[in-house]
């Protein structure tokens, strides 16, 4: 029997609990799954009989070391900053770990330790990063293989709200952490590489400057910057490309209206605003606004938004920003802190909505003094809010992936990311057949 | 013979040792200059008999112990984050202490110590803080007295290039730390009550806010919002105004186009930009454009400056932003570095040019029915460039203070500032001798 100990049992986890379950006759897996709350795993593993759960703080080094030491795997899907103390313990007993998230320096560190302990740590195998790097790397090597030469890749994904269930004038519900939504793109500016010079946006300009991207049945969006497109150029072995951007997506509108936000100063998340428990979402919002004996808030919101933005001007309407009945009550708050008190009222997915992930690539590439262009786009919609998209497209790749490390078919040792063939192609050809599929259109460009 | 020890020999000190020196005869002051720079300490002291030099590291507690234990009185101009250590040798040897920075919190944290060591540490005796405090408090207390009530109070302070030598399109020349200027505003929003309405101006608005102010003889001003205004309410007790307002003052038509260089992304300081030591002002401006097969770096900077912005276009040209010749050279480096680089080759005094502080104070207050506004103003130009304005503003305030502290006439002890008319009446006047005087206008308003 093949002990898997899954450490975490979130929204991520869902999924994940569920692949190998399914399969624990046939692979003999067993599956212990420890989180502080018990209920929790047990809507998610529903006493299966090859699963076990375990009630413990697994911040807790006591507690967790001995469910590690049964262990033939491991799976970290705490949050990303706990996964140093998981490899530290694996590093020591000698155990393989897989993580969904960003290689931190610290992990990165431990490479040689992994590898004189003969394991693998894996990470960056869920989405953004995950599924991004596999299906790009995909067609990198295709079109490297048949002698071409990257000249430009764009890169973008989203989570988002399925078409059924996008009923809001932001056409968006977090299926995200919230709070990472609010703070996005702040603590430094963006930046890429576009034919060769290097670009920077400063977060006021971020959501200013957007790609337009359309995808077949699934209409447009809009993508702005992430942080940090430069450090793929090596990831990805794309060293010397002239243009390398990656951004995230969203529906058109959202953006513009976003930016507002940015502006006013409501993201803010560096001071405490003064008495902040007795701010409603209207003195909130009027807070930024100047002072005017007479005029209201809607109208000096009218006037900062400028002429012509009867659509942003909804927006701001639909999440609440004018009602003066009750103050939210959070002590010693951020602006950010009360905005997304705000969001999380409005924006949050209702019972039945439905998540959805987009993912869109764009490669322009030289071949035999011809140019080509082949954009890769892949829509995911969650099956219901415990199997959500999100869910699904993190934790199936973590589960393969798992598959494959105990049934051998990885042989790399170290600290890792699945950026080389026999694990990108196996993963994403099983995720194909679970419903994660690409679709592929190559253009002869003139 | 009362020995005065002077921590700290640069550009502030100079007043305040030409104030030292010229009465120590009559008052009988001996004057110790310690700083790691001797030729600098002699350049000021000009080894006049009642000095000496001490070349140490006034940051090594054993180096200064000796010449603290010596002094009757101390005068920190170190940085503001040193006055702490030098702060807790007084106490432990029983010695007054004199700094013009703000009161930091581990300052505020000795006031019990200092009370008990029988001590006086006065700070914020300077120029913003300083001159402001003590000149808007004797307005507050005069008002006060006569029964009156503050309903407004707004306060502005600049410091800048003297007219006759106001040559380049900014109309500002540096008087003062670089950095400071080009890192102003960061790290929070600015804060202010207008009619009991608390107003927050994040960053990226903060130059786009600005109050016009007026001054005989001088011109035209502009205004923007600093920090914290907030917490002037308890200090000058004027808890329940309904407006408070606190700002910096530059000539027209800087605000505007440094506005522009913060929409760019030019004063970011929290990352450092890929090979920056091969950036020249024109490709570092170009970093921050968007990218353009055709458009010259000029072309795309009038595109995002927008139209009618040729007084803002002449600015930029001035600090020489299109020069593509020489790489600035400095390895690792912020945007906010690059430009104060760009920044000090263009906008510093010259051989010969002169400073000036300009302070203005409005108050609205009513009395028996009456609503009256007071408006009280200060110009001070620098003498040269080692008697400046700034020196002079900073110096002699504390000089004077040094002197009332060694004849006894203040009695205060523990951590105090100029506030109470017992300090600041003779400094003001004493000040205006020195050529360091306000005008005062009022009004009855409808």
């Amino acid at each position: 029997m093949k002990n898997i100990l899954l450490i975490g049992a979130g929204l991520s986890s869902s999924s994940l609990i569920r692949y190998i379950l399914e399969r624990s006759e046939k692979e003999d897996y067993f599956l212990v799954v420890a989180d502080k709350d018990e209920k929790l795993i047990l809507s998610k593993t529903k006493n299966h009989p090859r699963s076990k759960a375990i009630q413990i703080n697994a911040l807790d080094r006591e507690e967790r070391l001995p469910y590690l030491k049964e262990a033939d795997l491991v799976i970290s899907m705490l949050p990303a900053i706990y996964h140093i103390e998981i490899a530290h313990d694996c590093i020591a007993l000698q155990k393989n770990l897989i993580t969904p998230s960003y290689i931190s320096d610290a992990i990165r560190s431990l490479d040689e330790a992994a590898i004189k302990a003969g394991i693998i740590i894996m990470n960056e195998i869920g989405v953004d990063p995950g599924i991004d790097h596999m299906s790009a790397m995909k067609i990198i090597h295709e079109i490297q293989a048949e002698g071409g030469k990257v000249h430009s890749f764009k890169s973008f994904c989203g989570g988002l709200v399925a078409p059924e269930f996008d009923t809001n004038p932001w056409h968006y519900k977090f299926t995200w952490n919230p709070r990472n939504v609010v703070l996005a793109g702040q603590g430094g500016a963006s930046c890429f590489i576009e034919e060769n010079q290097y670009k920077y946006i400063p977060y006021n300009r971020l959501f200013k400057r957007l790609d337009p991207i359309s995808i077949p049945e699934y209409g447009d969006f809009e993508g702005y910057a992430n942080r940090d497109s430069l450090k793929y150029r090596s990831i990805y072995g794309l060293d010397g490309i002239p243009t390398i951007y990656r951004g995230t997506l969203r529906r058109p509108g959202y953006a513009e209206a976003w930016s507002k936000l940015i502006d006013l100063g409501l993201t803010d998340d560096n001071y405490q605003m003064d008495l902040s428990e007795k701010l409603t979402p209207r003195t909130f919002l009027n807070a930024f606004l100047p002072y005017h004996p007479t005029r209201s808030v809607e109208d000096k919101l009218k006037d900062f938004l400028g002429p012509d933005a009867s659509n942003m001007y909804e927006k701001f309407e639909f999440l609440g920003f004018f009602e003066d009945q009750n103050p939210m009550g959070i002590p010693n708050a951020s602006p950010a802190q009360l905005l997304q008190e705000i969001l999380v009222r409005k924006l949050s997915l209702n019972q039945g909505d439905k998540d959805m992930l987009v993912m869109f690539h764009e490669f322009v590439y030289h071949m035999k003094d011809e140019k080509y262009k082949i954009e890769s786009y892949m829509v995911n919609i969650g099956e219901d809010q415990t199997y959500t998209s999100m869910s699904n497209t993190v934790g199936l790749p973590v589960a393969i992936c798992a598959k494959m490390i105990l049934n051998g078919s990885i042989h790399a040792t170290g600290v890792q990311m699945p950026i080389t063939p026999e694990i990108y192609n196996p993963i994403l050809a099983e995720l194909e057949e679970l419903g994660i599929r690409f679709e592929e259109k190559k253009t002869k460009l003139a």
